[in-house]
């Protein structure tokens, strides 16, 4: 049985993994309920392969790496996260934000908020 | 023979290869003259081995992406990068910047200047 920070790394290390390689988008996408809420910035939807897929539409690469998963009080984890990518256009960024996540008893994530730090961060506060 | 174009691209992936690969490091090493003047946001000094030796004392991840090398008027290389990396200590971040190169006619680096974006930039000019 995974914990919930086992699920929780995997969600980062199939993140990338999945760009190039089909049974990590599957394990991937299994680490999700069907309606999970992912809260992006603030502006919430349903459902993560929508997301990964328009996510790849926008990105040709992508690299995470993160701090540990910390539990909250509240029951949430939270990770620091940094990433550097290319977007379909050719141009390399970098950015830095904080995940939070929700698992529930059947080790799967219901809820994924993601929050840049930088300017994006000061206008979600 | 190598272009300088290929001498560079080499450049960014063997410093992320070499963290875990000694032949990955040897091929970057050979990259570089001896006495190859490092210029870190503005601060010079003289040889690769050191530097590299002395970042991966302080980091324990790193990958780079970057867009393509573009030729300058007075012959150097500039090219646009992003990185995310892990410190020694744990905590993650994420930069971008440009590196500015010049290689000789023997194809090895000789002047190599790293300027980050952000704060670090500002703080140059």
């Amino acid at each position: 049985m995974m914990t919930p920070v086992d699920t929780l790394n995997n969600y980062f290390r199939l993140f990338d993994a999945s760009r190039t390689d089909s049974q990590a988008m599957e394990q991937l996408l299994n680490l999700f309920t069907t309606d999970v809420e992912i809260v992006l910035n603030g502006s919430s939807r349903k459902g993560f392969k929508d997301f990964i897929e328009l996510f790849y539409q926008y990105n040709v690469d992508i690299k995470h790496m993160h701090e540990p998963w910390e539990l909250q009080n509240n029951g949430t984890y939270e990770s620091r996260w940094a990433v550097c990518g290319m977007s379909s256009e050719g141009t390399v960024y970098a950015k830095t934000g904080i995940d939070i996540a929700r698992v529930n008893e059947e080790g799967q994530i219901i809820y994924l908020e993601n929050v840049q730090e930088n300017q994006d961060a000061f206008s979600k506060y």
